[in-house]
């Protein structure tokens, strides 16, 4: 670090923004930072705690926990990187034909197969057509290249879509509770009015529709212009998965309300469950016969997720039907601004949309790939939603989807007495005491938003699968001792 | 294009923020929306114009112009992308050896490899310490991991470090004028104030210390409270390199005027005079005995200039120095919004920094590479500007840096009125007509700002040596003519 300042003249701290200020510092949160402590006293001192290692749980980052990355689709992006391979005949030897023609596809795709170039604002026409039309395979309704932005992971749309849409704190938008906190740090960045809706946990964490009816017309009683409401499908935190029916219901009150419909999909490709099947909200729409002229609709998606996980490579795009052309030439003037997203990206986000086909010959390795780390996913997911609801005060909804399950605590009042003793809120003072005894992060349910006096944590789903009992082995020594520790 | 809706119900343009609505719509201005419909014609009918192709000057995009991505960078991308081929001893014959041995130190730079991972929101720190080591190789003076901010691009920055400074409409930024449309564009998203300095045309371009205080001392009589001064160096769209007694006088003004100085050096590689040589602000102020208690400073670079021009890229860094703790810690907050940069652009941004050195075997082939890439802008640089100064009413600094010349026009009345009758600005009437007349993009002075009555223009430099003497031969046919037709 550089030697700190006596004084930094220009610039302290209440002379900044104060919406930047007002920003809730999750990353760095005291659960975060005490992890990275822990991490450096014990690779200085490996006996300064009774385990040997910090297990992350809080971080939905699949590659640093050890998942190898997707062979297909790092074969094309290594070989759009470096086009003189190629040329060479050996390239035929170590990368498989089908990553060889798909490279020279794409680079075709690229004007002047500039790949170190700026694309379009909106992403590379090509890459933009590719896209399409794997969402139209998905949907089974027609998707257009025009309507596709590439971006940089899910954030920067989210940012877009906040800075068009919020005019000040008059504006509001329906948020889900619990939610990722991207939705509401963008939101107090651009000064706009939370409303809160709260999904119904017994309900599987799904979307009540006289829930958002009451809190929208509790926002409009004060004032507040609902300009969208945001729905997580597969849910973060939640892992729920949304029945086609609860979503007709959202579509139907987004559409009668006027509100834009902002569905962040980046899960899609996460459902661990055979009762359950991922729609998107376009194709809810469309198949109850609204077409563009009826709802205002965002769809988010990244290769940050799936079952690849590439979230350091920062691909994404954004989908936005029912704009009209005025409002979609602002669209395009917020996009412009950051010039063009990676191109790195973009190429994995189409690949992510268009994956090998049956006969090509990455297919087989590829399906192979992917059904191992769904099952991991899956099984991780099981074993932990059953360790939990085994667990004295806590219960845990099935995770459907997504990379997380949020069990609830019932914590007893002298642990409430014990973290208000500390002045720190009950949730905060259990994932604290389960890092401190464990080595596991967890983030509390505090940093997502949870019913009042109710208390949660977010777990990831996403331990190897060597790790997965000894994770359950710590967790349930230190919750049994927890419990007994603070027994009413 | 999806079908127009008969009518999008929940957005209607006049609801979005008004700060959008306020953004100039650069990108797809006039110009560049009629060079694309042209383009499109010329491809359905290549007769419809007496010329056969677009000749675009109006965009940093080497790449997309032919200029050859650099075989080391690329190497060590493709080779990180798919780190397999580390494995197998072909791999020896087809890379050379010290892109191999890079891309290995990078790959044990990233935690557990994973290229896949979200990074440190700052960017991987080993990568990071790769470009301090740079840095301070390149300024003499130390520089510390934990100032650098890796990002994507250099736009995504601009726009953080608005949303740190600015407050409202009562806070301003000194910011030149011509100057790039990023720094206003971000500007009036954050409903800051933009407070204009004058750049000396007739000093090539030089910071006036006199005409900046004179601004400054306008804006605080109107009651803006101004947060910070924007240089750019070397200039876009001017092309100066300034020189270090004119950047020492910079640096005083902002410390005893206690302004935080941005400074926009993405152009340090881009010289093209033996006279001049790039100096960074920091550099400078280190050079005076200022240190991190005597001025905040913040400097941009990114991957996309430099003789590499990797803008599809989006790599970048921001250098943060002279900020308080308190401020670091909200700077990182807005940092981590977008969780991380792309880890590409992070490699990329370390090679920039750290290219083949002496000895090692991609050395002699990246000095000629370079080389001949400079040797071309500079003399297609000279070219232009002797041609410009040779025509009537046109004069011309010389480019000194980056990737543009500014020149002015003396337009005539005649042309004025042209222009005016037409309803359109003399300067976008002049790019126009150039461009209906010989295929040729440049973008008028009015987007960048200049001194009111005078005209210019903005024209790259990157036109491929075999195309500079027909730019030439069609230009001067344009102007010959046009300024017969408009002869006062």
């Amino acid at each position: 670090m550089s030697p700190a300042p006596a004084s930094a003249r220009a610039l302290t701290v209440d002379s900044l923004n104060p919406k930047v200020l007002a920003l809730a510092d999750h990353f760095g949160g005291a659960i975060a930072r005490r992890a990275q402590r822990m991490q450096e006293m014990l690779e200085k001192d490996p006996g300064s705690y009774p385990f040997n290692e910090i297990i992350y749980c809080n971080l939905s980052n699949p590659h640093s926990l050890g998942q190898q990355p997707n062979k297909f689709f790092h074969e094309v992006l290594a070989l759009c990187d470096y086009p003189h391979l190629l040329h060479w005949s050996v390239t035929n030897s170590i990368f498989s034909s089908d990553a060889i023609a798909r490279a020279r596809e794409i680079l075709d795709l690229i004007p002047g197969r500039a790949t170190g170039g700026y694309s379009h604002c909106q992403g590379t026409e090509g890459l933009r057509n590719t896209i399409a039309v794997g969402i139209a395979s998905r949907d089974g309704f027609p998707c257009y290249a025009e309507d596709i932005f590439l971006t940089d992971g899910a954030a920067p749309p989210v940012h877009m879509v906040m800075q068009l849409l919020i005019r000040g704190e008059k504006d509001g938008i329906l948020c889900p509770v619990p939610s990722q906190f991207l939705y509401t740090s963008s939101m107090v960045l651009c000064g706009a009015t939370l409303v809160p809706y709260y999904l119904d946990e017994s309900g599987g964490w799904s979307v009540s529709i006289s829930d958002l009816k009451k809190h929208l017309d509790a926002g409009r009683s004060e004032g507040i212009t609902v300009r969208g409401l945001v729905v997580v499908n597969p849910g973060n935190p939640t892992g729920q998965v949304l029945v086609g029916e609860n979503q007709c219901e959202i579509v139907e009150f987004c559409r009668s309300e006027n509100l834009v419909l902002i569905a962040d999909e980046v899960y899609q490709e996460n459902v661990y469950t055979d009762e359950k099947k991922f729609n998107s909200f376009k194709k809810i729409a469309r198949s109850m016969g609204y077409g563009e002229g009826d709802i205002s609709l965002i769809s988010f998606h990244s290769v940050s997720n799936g079952y690849y996980g590439e979230c350091g490579r920062r691909g994404g795009y954004m989908e936005v039907t029912g704009f009209n052309s005025e409002v979609r030439k602002q669209v395009y003037k917020v996009a412009s601004l950051s010039a063009c997203s990676n191109i790195s990206g973009q190429i994995l986000m189409s690949l992510a949309m268009n994956p090998p086909m049956v006969g090509d010959e990455s297919y087989t390795f590829y399906q192979e790939e992917r059904g191992r780390i769904i099952l991991l996913l899956s099984q991780c997911a099981e074993a932990m939603v059953q360790t939990f609801n085994s667990f004295e005060g806590m219960t845990c909804s099935k995770a459907e989807g997504a990379m997380f399950v949020f069990p609830s605590i019932r914590l007893t009042k002298k642990a409430i007495a014990a973290a208000e003793a500390m002045n720190t809120k009950p949730d905060v003072f259990y994932a604290l005491r389960l890092l401190e005894s464990t080595g596991i992060v967890v983030l509390p349910g505090s940093v997502f938003g949870q019913v009042p006096g109710t208390w949660h944590f977010r777990c990831t789903i996403l331990q190897p699968e060597e790790k997965v009992q000894l994770f359950i082995y710590r967790f349930k020594a230190f919750h049994e001792a927890f419990m007994g520790e603070f027994h009413d």
